[in-house]
């Protein structure tokens, strides 16, 4: 039986996470409702929390964070086709407008009118239920945890990078930045076949945690220079002076895919750009990726339960959000709406 | 008969340029002897000339400038297949190593071995004859003037610039800048199939023979703000800051061409790169383009010639060098060292 | 005023057409109505005609033909922000579910689920009015002919075929079959920059209409063998061994595009494709092609109009269906069901 | 100490091999000197021992066989600079003219002019020594085998084909035929990535070693039908009617690549590869694979060593070019020429 009401962790405002009764969400027809099981806890995430805004996304009204989210389906509008009641599906949190341009060209991430989970003034995934359409609801395999079904979305955004950087097998990659991203990265990069995957970051812990989850090579950038010609630069660590330098170790012909975020500019190096023809891209979260991300989980070849280093229940969402403020230890935290 | 002896102006140091004699070139076993009838003049020209380097390319002897070339066959080495002597040809100016990971993988303009007409210590073409690799010299239809031939270097400029942003048929361009090579790539953009094609400068003139060139549209930097969406940014100012100006305005899943030289960095808009996943590269020459170059200009898609506003014999090199600095109407200055 | 019902060609079976009356269609939320001012007359409709079946899809019901259409908007559902009313439209007449992987992928083309005007059991547009998505509608400027607004459909297919082919400026392109794909795929190589289109077919009329179009040589393949080795071929004529014949002519690295219908199997020449590394691909529809096709046929560089040589109305849609088993001169005939 | 003299196998027609003794090759100035080590025989010389020709290619003088070869570095020409003395290398067999326009490319195996060992009239390395350009012999590291080091041949035709077929991490791939090329295209695309890879044969010694190998399918085509719809079908086989039925599985926007070689013509289901926008091509050896093989097999990605199952002396060529014939157990036979 589907309850009317289901707890919500909701952000008032700035640094004011509550828990609240809300209305189950109603499927529409071609959505299914998905008891949440599991949900990752993200840098922007925390950023909502502390700043209230994400350059011009601002919260004007309480608005339910976490979009990295896996779950079970328990009901399914009149139109739906997919998933019984009672399939485990991990979930794609941004649903496109389908039609416009971007949509057609297979280009959905850059859709301008998407709906994104924890996106103002859309509601995430803190929370025991949610609707979401059936194609972006992704069957998960029984052998894999409810956690690492949620941390498939952080898996698309390095899948997405590995793709844009054109990683393949042999490919000599550079990561700067062990966060969670960058660990996600290193691991993908490595299951697309990279031969060379080395990781910069300042934090030994986590650089540690490279080499464990697959990374051929570490640097601790406090103490040593990158001595390394990579062909594919997977950016993660979202400082500008970093990134630029990194740039330049890039070898001829070679790929940078900025995915950290913070900085207004980054200082490109014009002439090593040109004179190498590096290409340099971003990315916007993703697209068309969570087959892909499902598979490489399922068959162990990136391994996310690794990251995970604490769990809440909804009540300890604000705990969940400070965590890595708080502890150095800590990689993934992962909210368990149902705990 | 070959001569012994030709004439080729030398600069023999900043600001030091003198016609001397030297020794004909001595084809080897596959190049062939081109008796020198046009040669454009580059900014990188003028710039040795005026700071006897540029970047780690210094000028230690004397060299001879000038590597937009063509002329006609005179002689041939022993196993020289193509080109029969009276050929009039275009001459590609950088003859590769061919056998690099760079040139085995068709990107022979990164070899780290090529040797560069004009770039030293290798010679370049401000002289009566040449010896050149028959391969990287290109039969031209009698309808081509020596003067287009010669500019097919700078088109080859363009083409690969328009390659790099993947231009075509429909695309809507912005081209910074309408100097030499800002008005070859907006011709060459139209030539692809571009729809729009808007240039900026802040030379009234070069704007005006943008638009006879084809420009769809033209901005006057000092008086109006950029008001166009490109898909493709072909940045040919050179200036980083305008450069980055312009990025800003580029459409989703855009792209970026940095052909443009000056300034060391380039203050990247990092969140517009990454929300719109803009592509964003830097070309350095060429490679595989004169086919595709001689194909455009003897069709009449592109007008070389109109490019040109003065000519000087060999003993003129040191005004042709200087025109753009003293005589603000020059756009393309050509030697023509036979006369 | 828009009237309640409205005249449409409907095909009861084989060889069975009759103008009938019919409520004129009631928009969707998304959808605009459009008053239809020309439809083209496409072989797949004079193949329904004649066999009432393509393959899987058969005319089990009452059909209207005709997918090659322009008109005029003249209501908008509750939803629509595009297009006022008296806006010129072309249609693009096939529209996908979106949300399948093909769909997202951006390869709408391939979806299972497309709904294709005079596809079983969709209609067409041989008649008054026709509903379509606002997206599937483009505004075409007010140069450019109702007629030609109809053909950037056939045009449409062109531009896909190109792309698929990668024809671009320079291209040595082979177009087998003078048909109107010929012709338009003739046309859309020459815009997209072809420097060489060579032609073939067995009818001397449509080779000199070829050549009128920008074709760079003909061959009528009853009297002359090809003499060129194209580095793309365009096979437009449906003629298996034809078409076999002509990949054996197809250069080193070169492509081929499998555009005409016609026999069950094609005999690929095995060692040729395999040491030549030939790349052969079919081309179903087209997919984003609209903007394109309109904006070469707006700027000229495409002539629509010139194809026409037959024009119908309703009542003449069996006439307009069987012009060219009765007239060798017919190349594109156009139904004008306001006429 | 190189001696003068060296034992060669000789084929001197049909069925006719002998050992000879020949002089020690010179090497060129970018050549180095190769001790054989290890040898792979492939079904090309198997065919030239039986026919004394493959197509346009005729034994006309005395040839030596064996194209899949590994040895050590004891000599080096005058302008050398990798490889010293005493390394190990994996030989790439075919060295182009680099400068025509296919090599300039980047697509060096479409050479017109490449010199192939043991393709009249150039010798091949069933022999004591050869000599090879510097940069087609690629050092191996320790830990991997000679046998491993020369079967790096047959590796890179599994790579060449999983770059043309585009598959990587989650694609679903169909191999139709388990001889060694079969099987090295299995594990490849295991290696990037693959998650299913489907085998088919009809021996089924040959399907249980592709599961060892990797495989997540088998299908003997005797007993069953393929009920698997590949995005990527890699053909092993050769056999056209069997490639036809396999491609008529192939998904949507699928990739065929012909790897296999035999029969003139092969009978392309046309309105599959329209409806469903196959790509088809062929593979014609390789380019720029080396470094990818090595380090795929130095991984472990990929096992060589578990393919070979007979070896033999040089005095024993004319079995091990007939193992497969008399011996159903036989996959990979490998001779080494200085036992």
């Amino acid at each position: 039986m589907i309850p009317e009401k289901m707890r919500a962790s909701v952000l008032r405002g700035v640094g004011d996470v509550v828990v609240q009764e809300r209305p189950v969400p109603e499927p529409g027809p071609r959505e299914v409702l998905v008891r949440v099981t599991a949900v990752g806890t993200c840098g922007s995430d925390t950023h909502y929390y502390e700043h209230g805004r994400i350059g011009p996304f601002v919260v004007r009204e309480p608005l339910v964070l976490g979009h990295e989210a896996a779950g079970v389906v328990v009901a399914r509008g009149a139109e739906v086709s997919r998933h019984e009641p009672g399939q485990r599906v991990s979930i794609e949190p941004g649903v496109p407008c389908f039609v416009c341009a971007q949509c057609r060209a297979g280009r959905y991430n850059l859709c301008p009118d998407v709906r994104f989970f924890a996106t103002p003034p859309v509601d995430g995934a803190f929370c025991e239920y949610v609707a979401v359409h059936e194609e972006f609801a992704y069957a998960v395999p029984d052998s894999m945890t409810d956690e690492a079904a949620a941390l498939c979305e952080p898996l698309s955004v390095g899948v997405w990078a590995c793709r844009k950087g054109g990683v393949g097998p042999g490919s000599r990659v550079l990561v700067t930045g062990a966060g969670p991203i960058g660990l996600v990265a290193t691991q993908t990069a490595r299951a697309f076949g990279a031969s060379e995957v080395v990781v910069t970051d300042v934090n030994p812990r986590r650089l540690e945690l490279a080499s464990e989850l697959g990374a051929t090579g570490t640097v601790d950038v406090r103490e040593s220079a990158i001595d390394f010609e990579p062909e594919v630069l997977l950016e993660c660590s979202g400082a500008p002076r970093a990134a630029a330098d990194a740039i330049r170790r890039v070898t001829r012909a070679g790929r940078v895919v900025l995915v950290g975020m913070g900085g207004d500019e980054l200082p490109l190096p014009l002439s090593h750009v040109q004179n190498f023809e590096i290409e340099v891209t971003g990315t916007f979260r993703y697209a068309n990726t969570w087959p892909t991300a499902i598979a490489l989980a399922a068959s162990g070849a990136v391994d996310l339960d690794r990251l995970v280093t604490h769990r809440f229940g909804l009540a300890g969402v604000e705990q969940a959000l400070t965590a890595s403020a708080r502890d150095e230890t800590a990689v993934k935290t992962v909210v368990r709406p149902q705990e």
